[in-house]
């Protein structure tokens, strides 16, 4: 019998995978990690309100989410001065990136982003067709004037950029992103991606402005609410641009019980500085034992270090699976000049103690 | 300032929802619904033991899912006694659909489906530009052989057929399912989704054979199981469509939280089968509340009943709105001539006693 007729589109796709996760990784070596400090993850965990209010809404787990997700979209339009029609809740940013390429990127349509920047956006523009153009990091940030002068020679559609960034852990002032904003070609939406943006200094994040029509704003609780097993994230934009994911989205796709646990993560102020706070000092330690290995470690707005091992992938490699044997996960950034790094999510004492432990052994895979 | 270019095909989109959740209904009431009859969701509620595994999750809801859904799918595969190749994991249903539309379904493809049949399935159809061809229900049941002709004159490359049905309750043997299959048509996917197969009589689902190359099926945690708020389902299927999955899936889209329910709910037998005998009872005594009013229950293989309300839409749609003006949340069909009914879940004892209150208060709305 013959197969399914396949779009053109998906019969070219590749079966490849944005990432593998750790899970997949444990099952491989046999044994779960010590320290998971790889996936940029909130270890410091959810408010304790937010478990709180899961386990209360877990029980409510037979009724549908509100597909307006209502409630929570109000919170978050209190929380940032707009109006609820000015954001939408979806299945993390992920879900969210997925819906704005579709919206936006038919087949051929260009579409700017780094040289090494989230995989996961890339893999939506490939899935829909769209043609990526690439500009490299420079000085191991985004470079916000190349990535518009590309999207003005390409004619782009769609700009991602991040800010803070990952895998690198830079960042740009608001003044700089509000340059980049104000030189946005015509016709082409920005999608800035803000999901470090609790971890950043002041001064990082421009204010919000819904009056611009292409400009997308895009948080999460994944990171520093702690909630990345919850998918919840949000996208914050002029009116009419987030009507339109209403033509796309799966409305009934984000859980209720990740709304319960979002809308109390919101309201917790005090859990979110305490992260904060632990995340700020978990970076100071990590730098400070690469220092001490004589490596280089990144300056970092977001919740992980980005660590210069000195060399090249080779070298990076080696370092990231001598970690990974030692039951620490880490990953590193997929293309070069960046992959000469290994990135390092901040963790609790308990896991920073094991990782003071094992780092001084890389030493053997750096002086090769 | 110019809005973004939104894609031909996006800006073609209505912007209309499949359906308004009742929440919305209630925000406009101004008060919550007593009874909560019209979603088809579980109101038994989840397994114990997947309250119980949701709120150990709640606390490891900082680390992203599985993106593999190992542990599920595998679970899933001996359950279903094929290989967990043959399984992929989804955020309930709805996405499973979205994505195999988008697998499948080009601007201007042909797709079968019954008119009156499941609203999200058409939604996702025509999201991705596909030309809807619709067969009528036939008895107050999908069609199986009309659909195979009409696949077969329009040259479609997916049916949609629900078994049991949705929003009718009605349902077909497996045998006639099974000739359905064997009448494909060659470039034909056929989508099985068997969302109520749970609660049909034995000799309703037929057996699995995974060697079919256009053959999906598809399940979900929402009904029996007790979880559509936590956005668990999955599609059964020959390996190589299964894989094509992974082009286009949100990989980590399915919720930590939800995999840890959706296993335990998976494993508690016990559980299911109390829901399954409660929903049986529930759906007798709604049968008989409305035969005592002059109404005809059909026959039902689902968790609610639709009840012919003895004329057209507009005694429907009366009836529905004197329900829901007593705090009874009910729905009705979309289309005629199904749009005569309306469409109750079943309930706990409490819900089934105010029902029973209600109930004849709409005879005025009947006898008018």
């Amino acid at each position: 019998m013959t197969g399914p007729r396949y779009t053109e589109l998906a019969a070219g796709l590749p079966a490849t995978v944005p990432f593998v996760g750790p899970e997949a990784q444990e099952r491989a070596r046999g044994r779960a990690f010590s320290a998971r400090l790889g996936a940029n993850e909130s270890i410091f965990g959810p408010s304790p309100r937010a478990v709180e209010a899961m386990a209360r809404a877990a029980a409510d787990g037979w009724m549908y989410g509100d597909p307006e997700n209502h409630d929570l979209r109000h919170a978050l339009a209190d929380h940032l001065g707009v109006a609820p029609g000015n954001v939408v809740v979806g299945e993390g940013i992920d879900g969210l990136l997925g819906y704005l390429v579709r919206l936006l990127v038919a087949p051929g349509d260009a579409v700017v982003t780094s040289l090494g920047a989230y995989p996961t956006f890339n893999y939506h523009v490939t899935g829909f067709g769209g043609v990526l153009h690439t500009v490299p990091y420079r000085d191991d940030a985004e470079d916000p004037e190349a990535l518009i002068a590309k999207a003005a020679e390409v004619d782009a559609k769609l700009i991602y950029f991040a800010n803070p960034d990952n895998p690198m852990g830079s960042w740009h002032t608001a003044a700089t992103v509000q340059r980049m904003i104000d030189a946005l070609p015509d016709g082409c939406v920005l999608c800035l991606d803000e999901a470090y943006g609790e971890f950043a200094p002041s001064g990082t994040l421009p204010p919000i402005d819904v009056m611009h029509p292409r400009v997308v704003r895009m948080r999460t609780f994944s990171k520093a609410y702690g909630l990345a097993g919850l998918r919840v994230g949000y996208a914050v934009a002029e009116e009419a641009l987030v009507r339109s994911f209403d033509k796309v989205r799966n409305h009934f796709g984000v859980n209720r019980v990740g709304q319960a646990a979002a809308l109390a993560a919101l309201l917790d102020h005090d859990w979110l500085a305490h992260v904060v706070a632990e995340t700020s000092a978990a970076r100071t330690r990590i730098a400070g034992m690469a220092e001490a290995m004589g490596l280089t470690p990144l300056p970092s707005a977001t919740n992980f270090v980005t660590i210069d091992c000195g060399a090249d992938v080779e070298r990076a490699r080696g370092c990231l699976e001598s970690l990974g044997a030692a039951g620490i996960f880490v990953r590193m950034p997929f293309v070069a000049p960046q992959n000469r790094c290994i990135r390092v999510s901040v963790g609790r004492k308990q896991e920073l103690d094991l990782l003071e432990v094992e780092l001084p052994k890389i030493a053997t895979t750096i002086n090769n």
